[in-house]
């Protein structure tokens, strides 16, 4: 089959659409999927560039999640040849044919595209693991969600989950278009993350329930201060860096929580969790049309290098897509 | 009635035994203890050098826990007068009577003095709120807790209730009269604090589920390093201070939580919840003898500067009690 292959003999790694061995299945449960579109995450260039290692036991073809047709079932499974599926890859989306744990599949959503189905399963997988799973948002009822990188393929999502399941969103971008394309997608709030942040989240809520973070030391020092009583903060990311002193007597003033995770190295019974809570949940949303697909663009997987740089140079809104 | 008073027109603090008006119940639903014995705890010399102000609703009379018996009733309430309790004070049990809260109260355990009665409250709430309800020790069935200074009262009581429900306990102390005192009561393992303590708990055990932390710099870096999976990290104090760097990444590997509290500034509501899970989890363990009183030393509290000082000269094991 074909698959997108990375050449190191050169100064930057190159990307090219050739032949690779045909893959086999790993394990029972799993089926094999024919790849009709495999969104474009930032892990992706990491690995290319021999930043990430793969886990072990995982192709080191690129690409975390597919949309396609199910073409082969291996052992138990609940889907059949035919079958329209978006999921998370163990690796090798960027390839004609990949097999997945068929519990790490959900089904296409009904008028969606492939593309479209393409573009949910990291992000939304993603943000159901740390924010409902590990923050917990909506324990007590009805909570408020502060997602800083609003604009951020996992904001988009967060923002998108968090609304249609009935919760208060706040989001913090850099730039202004950012703050008002998360407003039009549903966000209650849309703050300039500049040094008066805080007094903005504190001016319109008081507080907030729970914290979706991508950027670590630059914010932390404000998400304790906004946090409420029992509020949670879950790092996902951490790329202002690490480099602040954790101010423990205000976390058991408030009993806050801090904690996050990376989905990756998650067990395969974990990431099957994930699917079910968003499949019992979330996919509902989406049927009744209370989630609509944000797409940034499209690149046909031959252009994978131009997807890639289109990620790099930032500002984008939404999923880059591949297409087969 | 008489209670302790403190005169700050000198140097230092002068406590004394003497007049004080008679206390007036201020909510429904609370009774009037008549003190038998009532435990000293740390806040309690931070509140008299001034270090620590009270509630602004407390009474500004020194004293976290007594025992003694109901002398009367107002309003709604699960006592009569006559039952013989021990309780969780709002201030005030350092006096002849106390009001408090009707579900902050527990029934003396049968077989113990009122001076062993009153030696568990404060660190029995303490211990049931922050390793079982924040740090959900036992969540995953049997599992492993580690505390610091575990000879101290509040380490005391986690070993004894931890272990009394079926949980592997490691402690930390300094001492190595502490570590044997310690083995005693029931851990199945005690460590010297010292800079190998990481290498110890790992060889032991591997990894540990939940930690009960009151040192906070010091050990924050080692206490990440042994947590395992999902392990949860809760603060009650941070007496070597805060300035460490947090190791966001490895928190995210492991998915660690964070979290910790001040028990004092809990609702009433929550009080009385921590007290309901005592009475159906732990009481039981103290009915069939499965806990035994561990006191220190007992002072009549006319003699409550003697009882001062012996808690802050340090090395005790387990609860110095005033008695009336």
């Amino acid at each position: 089959m074909k698959a997108i292959k990375v050449d190191y003999s050169g100064d930057s790694a190159q990307m090219s659409w050739g032949n690779v061995p045909y893959p086999h299945p790993t394990a029972d449960g799993q089926v094999l999927i024919r790849v009709k579109a495999a969104g474009v995450n930032r892990p992706d260039i990491l690995q290319r560039d021999r930043q990430y290692a793969p886990p072990a036991d995982a192709t080191s073809i690129l690409g975390l999640e597919v949309a396609g047709i199910v073409e082969q079932v291996f052992g138990e499974s609940r889907w059949r040849p035919g079958d329209e599926v978006c999921a998370l890859t163990h690796g090798g989306g960027y390839a004609e044919y990949v097999w997945v744990d068929h519990r790490h599949c959900l089904p296409k959503p009904e008028g969606w595209s492939f593309v479209e189905a393409a573009s949910l399963p990291e992000t939304y997988f993603t943000v159901w693991f740390n924010v409902f799973m590990q923050g917990e948002l909506g324990r007590n009822s009805k909570e408020t969600l502060l997602v800083h990188a609003g604009a951020s393929g996992i904001g988009v999502a967060a923002i998108q989950i968090a609304k249609a399941l009935g919760h208060r969103v706040i989001i913090t971008a850099r730039k202004e278009n950012q703050l008002k394309v998360c407003q039009d997608i549903g966000a209650d709030a849309a703050i300039l993350l500049d040094e008066e942040w805080t007094k903005q989240v504190q001016s319109l809520r008081g507080s907030v329930d729970v914290i979706l973070d991508m950027l670590g030391e630059s914010t932390l020092l404000g998400n304790i201060k906004v946090l409420g009583k029992a509020g949670r903060l879950v790092w996902i990311a951490f790329l202002t860096g690490t480099k602040v002193v954790l101010p423990i007597p205000h976390i058991m003033e408030k009993q806050i929580r801090l904690t996050g995770s990376f989905l990756r190295p998650q067990s395969f019974d974990v990431k099957a969790n994930i699917a079910s809570g968003l499949l019992e949940h979330v996919w509902p949303k989406i049927s009744q049309g209370k989630i609509k697909p944000i797409i940034e663009k499209t690149f046909s997987i031959q252009d994978v290098h131009q997807a890639h740089a289109w990620l790099e140079k930032g500002g984008h809104v939404g999923k880059i897509v591949l297409t087969l």
